[in-house]
């Protein structure tokens, strides 16, 4: 990477009673991070914080001012456990208006007028302002809010969603990676990791072992965003590595 | 719940790169909240941070003066990457100190001073005044400073850290769970859903949709520190499921 060169950052807010009660194994962290990756944005941190109004808005209103972008996921649906559009409009201190589009997507998907249930016509009802996230998947749209994007929290649907904003977020030079994997303890390498780190500050290594029927070995991984750096470095740990029998 | 009972929080903050970055898949977060629930303690946020000083020690400090406990996963091992004990040091303004007990399990573990290289001296060095936790696994032990409990990053020693706590932790009346569920998407059985809520306001009830097959179906979850009412709420939902034909 350039020195000038912009770096993207976002963090996530994952708005989830049911991954903090331990109910349900997330994985939409994972799948965030791949992308924003592929997008040459930085997944700087997540948050996970509980159906509470007042913890959504202290959350969004800390990370939007720190990162380039924020998605949030969970909490756009129907019911009354529902309350992230609410909790947006508090964050910016808009109203919670209804859309239009909004309403005929709903209208679409559920075929007429009289299927518009008030819960359903609460997913229409969005912060002043916002613009639209499409979901192919069950119609209620996610919205984005400046540099906030409001996303499901079913993964199914959030994935698609968040796969719509490929394009839609500018991101700078895309973090390589390349993995060397050893049969070594990690401590019988750290002190020549540590001089390699020292030799290449551009690229961030990171050392994580593995226990495999008893086994020991060690990840290296390598990231950085010059592709011939990034290589270099690989094949001189590869010597080290091979020096050490591992 | 009796309205004067004490609850006890935590938060988990976990420190790595790996996560942020997509490579790996977090199963720590569910561990957690999971282990947690049975002692009687909610998790009441996750942080994930990068291997960033400021970042670990900004959300170290902001957590331990909101919760009852902080647990850390994540930067105890002999890598230069491994920056969470010293991290801890500054967010508690202590010096980072060889302490006799960490050096002598890792003699035990290694086998003699000879393997005590400066990467593994690097675990010895645990700031002024914390406890140990044991490591069952691979020797390095994590630690408690006050509130703040700093455990391994790999799953199965940070797991066997956590369970070698229980029994430690003070926990208060725990948060019990029932689950319905119901072939209806869940726009068809908001409302009811929510009038169900006000009754019962000491009952949590959640709504997470679900897509299989193309058929909707929808779990309710009820989850409640009193077994008695629980049942109550969940016999009535039960009713309104069947009313609904779901």
């Amino acid at each position: 990477m350039r020195k000038d060169e912009r770096i993207y950052t976002a963090a996530l807010v994952i708005i989830g009673n049911e991954i903090l009660s331990g109910r349900t194994q997330d994985s939409n962290v994972q799948y965030t991070a791949e992308n924003l990756t592929k997008w040459g944005v930085r997944l700087v941190e997540v948050r996970i914080v509980p159906d509470v109004e007042q913890k959504i808005v202290e959350a969004v209103n800390v990370l939007r001012n720190a990162v380039d972008y924020v998605l949030t996921t969970g909490g756009i649906g129907p019911t009354h456990d529902d309350i992230t559009a609410g909790s947006m409009a508090r964050a910016f201190g808009v109203n919670l208006v209804r859309h239009d589009g909004a309403y005929q997507r709903l209208l679409e998907h559920y075929g007429s007028e009289d299927e518009l249930t008030a819960a359903r016509l609460k997913m229409t009802m969005i912060p002043e302002g916002a613009v639209l996230i499409d979901n192919s998947v069950s119609g209620a749209p996610g919205f984005i809010l400046e540099n906030v994007y409001v996303m499901a929290g079913v993964p199914r649907i959030m994935h698609a969603m968040l796969d719509s904003l490929e394009g839609c977020l500018t991101g700078g030079a895309v973090v390589l990676s390349e993995t060397v994997l050893c049969f070594l303890p990690e401590s019988a390498i750290a002190e020549d990791l540590s001089a390699l780190q020292d030799k290449y500050p551009d690229i961030d290594i990171g050392s994580y072992p593995l226990y495999r029927n008893g086994e020991h070995s060690t990840s290296l991984v390598l990231r950085g965003t010059d592709e011939a750096l990034l290589q270099t470095a690989k094949s001189e740990l590869e010597n080290i590595v091979r020096d050490l029998d591992g």
